[in-house]
């Protein structure tokens, strides 16, 4: 981690209950952040830049809950608020170099909040940086707050804000499948099961199933949203509310929807939400299923244009870079590997939230940090992933008409349209028949006399073997 | 696998594709499930009751739309309709010994249903088992069908007759735990957070945490039953309904609600619903974020009531059983220890279902067995779990209230009350003075002259501060 | 469960630390026992029956030890000796009917143990069950032992005894494996990458380097035995050794390996190896690592044999039952995916024994009955499943030489080996140009003058293709 | 991502199979990196250095032997080995954008590489970027080379250089475990199993445990060592070798063990590791192993930590930061926290890499770069993980030895010591009395004149409950 920032030469000293530490002095963050930064020098990723803007949103609104109570003067409280506006506009990024794996439930980024909020807001009012007998990080910016209610509460934040750009990507790519549909709805070609030849399906139809599936995940997006709205704000330490004003509870949430945008509410029982993390499990499970469709959609896209000319070859996907640094001319399916990469890492995600819920003990979880971490790059990952493959992938695919009705003629797919005039078993033989032979299905049906060469045209009609329906051949002469 | 019934003396012969092969005469299942017995004999684990009694419902539900179609003759209609109500009140569960693990996305399964129901509708017309010249396994009992409609509708119907006791036992034990909020509302407690001591709290205030979590997870199965209604029946083999009339798939699903007496509906896009999976990776994780709340709620109570003599021994869990061979006199939380187990199973299963969802392919997916498998054998585990967790250690919880009292009262507790009237860094540096001295915080504040006694008392007493509000100690004098 | 046994019409009474209950007088499990089946009757699984052996394989290695020792008279040790000897050849397996799923670390299964064997021993002597003043079952039949180096040495040995078999299953797996590298030895085919059309191998190439993963995984079997010999027997229910002396621990090893086979010794730190379950988590990945491997081949086959018509069809696999109830004819590859399947299992099975490891606490880990259920059970379905694999598909694999031929022959796969005496930017070119014409490879380097049809002709010869070496094609004219 | 490199005014041109691009003229990447960078804009993630370093030990070692072998003109050879070492040492790293996230197996990695070291060294001979037909990235920087030989050949190099500074981690850990087990090797307490009081036990033997599950760990460091000395350079695309000469491949192991310093060597089956990917699967599983270990540990001690006043509180962790933003003086185990989640970021990267490791296809496996990313930081975060627990916690780890005593005394530990002498149903006996009265054990026995003073007081000395060994109690007298 990069502590330069502490590294000028003019210092100021901070003492916390373990002793005393130098500061930059043009650090805005303070002893507590500093110690963090040396506690948990773990990885590259820092706190996720969404849930420092959600706490600086909490901030603000119980700043101005506290001003609008007269617990905190008007003068305080304004500094406080524009310091967590500018914060929430992506200000005073630099500062916010705490690693994202960490110790103690959010405590150091709650911590790393108050500070900075704390000595940018005696910047504004003219004051120096540490001089927190004016504006105090815990008593004045963190006041009715814990960082048990403001770190899960910013987490529903950020994980709501984030839910607005990859409900639009799922949105695009819903919109692409289907604009796919329909192009290709007139192209019928061989639907396999098991990786076996099966029945005859238009490409439009595997396109809009894949559409469908999307929209089930768009709706899961709208459900994470759904379930995120009651937070235990207020609740502080343990969600019993210990120093704070009922008062202030109430008019809290108030700021809060103003402050955010979003329609959070007060949990019945904030005990329970300040403990239990089962909701990010069910959030992340959510996550989880639309990460199974999209794997689903990008392995299907790799196999029918496996290829060019040994394999099922049926769809053309762009071209987006040269696939070999040895095997000239070769292109590869980059964009659905990444895909399937990016479900593994979704599907990993999952798995991490879900321990991380699981290890939470008595009154709190202290592994929430990690629970953030994870569901947050895993919506972001998962938003970029969705964009490329709009972009780079869906709308390119082009068909190979010509390939799909070789495969469709070639093979066995009309043979169960004959069932319900010849039975299972008979079919079953005349499979097998034609497979052995060098024959068509259809020499080989009408060689048998089985059926006269209108009937089965009339049965073998491809368009009507991708719909419901059989043809009543007896009364069609 | 026993595979005793094939044994007896008297044999018949059927054939399949791949040749023939005998039979006992007494065997109700044909050639394709002894095939599949001798292929695919892997685990101890046999085909879900469920899921058995599920294909048997679809199979009725078929046989009497075909029947009102004029699809198929009356009298064979009557004999499958009454050979699957047989099956659906548990009879013939000899028949179907067939392994749960399965290549074939349920095939096999589907296969023996229609072999046993065959021929025990032979048995009932008076005709020899295998004369499926009379009432065929494949022309008649699946007619109109394929698996691949067939099974994923009767999972939707097993998962949803297995979430009714499910549901039950979510309620009983949240009913349990009310209880206990109930009972122990006076006492007061240490409350903890990150295994160290915070703030106060009442036992009851814990109980209803775990409840209102649990009340949670009963609004998650609630959201299956919802998520599970649409299904593919009538979309044959890949979802386009080839050999369905369209009338059947009309009538059929009014005849589905019938038999089963659940609320199931044709799917908008039944060629997505044939070969997603995305649903039950979505229900199977909704188990999953029940699991990590029972698994929460058990790992408290083996803390909580850790001890004897050498732990937190605030709580007494139920003794069911001598908890050593070694140790005279020691019991276990065994029970608590028996649901952290059932939690990682469900998530484990999780994972399976995970993964066997993300491997489908094209038009279908190959390994819904396993998914049936896991989804079913989770449910089940869990609702006995949960009855066993209320019946063995939940109801019998007893509280030991001297030494929630005697923790409480040696605890540091109330110095987070003080903050309001004396600052964030004071109440530190009295923490610290407490932790190194011999003295109590009350003797430490009233020997600085902080506070007079008057005042902390209000401030310090316990039921206030197991709730939101911050006194005015001024005023009050 | 089936408690049965139990309501024989005769009783006997007997007592724990909780009170009194009834048996039957035919049963030869006790109070213990029977209280753990009414605790944890929660799925279908019971106690692994190798586990049930190893724990007799135990107890008899401490009786003889006791009574060399003279802590144990002759008439006892010779009869819990032949109680033993009876259950690890198999008997009274109906006496072991407890859950798999339990709480307490295995206390359940060692104290069922006792109380059969004892019951058992008093059998012999003549006398009635239950007259545990004769024959004791913790202070005879358990002495100097207990639970927690009873339960990890039985399930060590467990898993060694499992291991035989499963090493045999991978053995027959490389080799049919190997017969296939033989007999394909000489079809050269077309490789792909990223299922791309890539370069020439042939598939003896291909199955030789299946066999040699699954000689890795031969080797991995081979560390599963050298990680698990040593082990705590002698620690008692921490690992220090109390109520054991010191030379009982010494000679106990030397019984243990006698009655086992196995090669087991003493763990340096016998502690350690009692609380820590780590070496399971570690053997648990290795058979994971193996079931990677399993599912790579099984999905091979399956992309390598799609078809019949549409699909890459070089490989035919063998027909083991009909794949649709619909589509007649229709065969499926319903073995691989059947590995498929226990590849997920065994995955997912390895993520409980990770949970149930990682659970542990202090002296001891209480899950460790989690572990042991899932490990047994991968090892016994992972040996089932390949000998599956071996004897229902692999052997019978076809080759369709012509079609083979025909995919290699039409694409780009030679390309490649033009890059030495063209370079990749020309090659590159080149191969577009085929793409895009309906020419062959060759028709476009001869047209373009850039080699000789002799140089080409060199180059392209197709089984040097398959190998190292650039051929010096200037030298060789 | 930044492509503000390609924003410089300057500009050159390259093209490839798809089209031209324009780059500036100062990057030493090519066309063929940049549409990589904006294929795969995904993540915060760069491709690893050490992977970076990796590519370009192989890539130097191949063009030695190139020249050596006379495919490479001296002049070129020397300018690509400098650029080469000099990427080595770090050089160039803000060439090296790409995302960690990438389709292709490597082949974007690869080819940036080979761009960027061919531009370096067209710079070195003086000429300008982009003159390819000099210096090319294909036919000179990867000749006789292939993505697919290349990228597992420095993946296995980066992991073996990892593991350096990993394994001296966990050697201190292991050392600062045993220096605790000397400190603490007299101080008796209470061992619990199952959260249950059960036997004595010293402090150091606890310690001591640790550091031998940690001595394992190291083993399995050693184990990966192991693992990966056998890798596919000179297979290149499938492993078959195409293009490259039989004597290059002699002889680049040897250039490679010179230039890395690591002793690898040629796999007996370059096809099967190309292709399969179990290896790594393997090594994950083994860092698991230790991750449950740490996880183990980490846990315990904040068990035993627990408190200041209401918890175990036997041990005093170093208090490296304030714990609470609302509670004062709260000190919480955060190094401990940040370790089990270290714990859970290694578990769910294992599932990652054997999922990845799972979906590989015929001749490679496209996800490579996804197990490349997650086993690469997963050892990075481990190795700084277990430094930061050493330094921040184990070292400062400070026992309370009065409440060790304190708790062990008030126990029941000691009734164990008396089955031998007692039998097991009297001791039990004698344990529910003293826990329902307010006796201590000592008192009950003597009271029921079951043994002397003298007796009871040899049996129940301290140090000897610590250790194997029945004390002949009779004799002594």
């Amino acid at each position: 981690m990069d502590l330069s920032l502490n590294k000028g030469k003019d210092k100021r000293v901070e003492s916390d209950l373990i002793g005393k530490m130098e500061l930059s002095v043009e650090a805005y963050y303070g002893i507590n952040t500093l110690r963090a930064m040396e506690n948990f020098s773990l990885s590259s990723f820092r706190v996720h830049p969404e849930l420092i803007k959600g706490i600086a949103a909490v901030k603000k609104a119980a700043a101005i809950t506290n001003q609008q109570l007269d617990l905190l003067p008007a003068k305080k409280a304004e500094a406080i608020i524009q310091a967590c506006e500018e914060i929430m506009e992506g200000g005073l990024r630099e500062e916010f170099k705490l690693d994202a794996y960490q110790g103690g439930a959010g405590t150091s980024t709650n911590m790393m909040l108050n500070e900075v909020i704390a000595n940018r807001a005696l910047e504004i009012i003219g004051e120096k940086k540490g001089s927190y007998q004016l504006i105090h990080p815990n008593d004045d910016v963190n006041k009715g707050q814990s960082t048990n209610d403001v770190y899960p509460t910013a987490l529903r934040i950020a994980v709501l804000k984030l839910l607005v750009p990859l409900t639009d990507s799922f949105a695009s790519l819903q919109g692409a499948l289907q604009e796919k549909e329909k192009e290709f709805a007139e192209v019928v070609k061989l639907g396999r099961t098991q990786l076996q030849d099966a029945l005859p399906i238009t490409l439009g139809q595997e396109f809009a199933a894949y559409a469908e599936a999307i929209g089930r995940d768009r709706w899961r997006l709208y459900k994470i949203e759904e379930r995120l709205k009651k937070t235990n704000l207020g609740g502080t330490a343990i969600g019993t509310g210990l120093n704070t004003p009922q008062t202030y509870i109430f008019k809290i949430y108030q700021q809060l929807r103003q402050v955010t945008g979003l329609s959070l509410a007060q949990a019945e029982n904030m005990i329970d939400i300040t403990q239990n993390m089962d909701v990010f499990v069910e959030v992340s499970g959510l996550l989880k299923a639309a990460a199974v469709n999209l794997n689903k959609i990008a392995s299907d896209l790799r196999l029918l244009s496996s290829g060019p000319r040994g394999g099922i070859a049926e769809l053309r996907l762009p071209e987006v870079q040269a696939g070999s640094s040895i095997m000239p001319g070769k292109v590869n399916p980059v964009i659905c590997e990444l895909i399937n990469q990016v479900s593994v890492e979704i599907i990993s995600s999952d798995q991490a939230v879900t321990l991380a819920a699981r290890d939470g003990q008595l009154e709190l979880n202290a592994f929430t940090p990690l629970i953030a971490h994870k569901i947050l790059n895993a919506m972001e990952i998962m938003q970029k992933g969705v964009d490329i493959f709009v972009s780079k992938c869906i709308k390119g695919i082009e068909v190979d008409i010509s390939r799909c009705e070789e495969l469709l003629k070639n093979s066995l797919a009309g043979v169960t349209a004959l069932v319900p005039y010849l039975g299972y078993d008979k079919c079953s033989q005349l499979a097998h028949k034609v497979i052995e032979s060098a024959q068509s299905l259809t020499e080989v049906v009408l060689s048998e006399g089985l059926l006269s060469r209108k009937e089965l045209a009339r049965i073998m009609e491809r368009e009507s073997m991708t719909r419901p329906g059989i043809i009543n051949i007896k009364n069609s002469d």
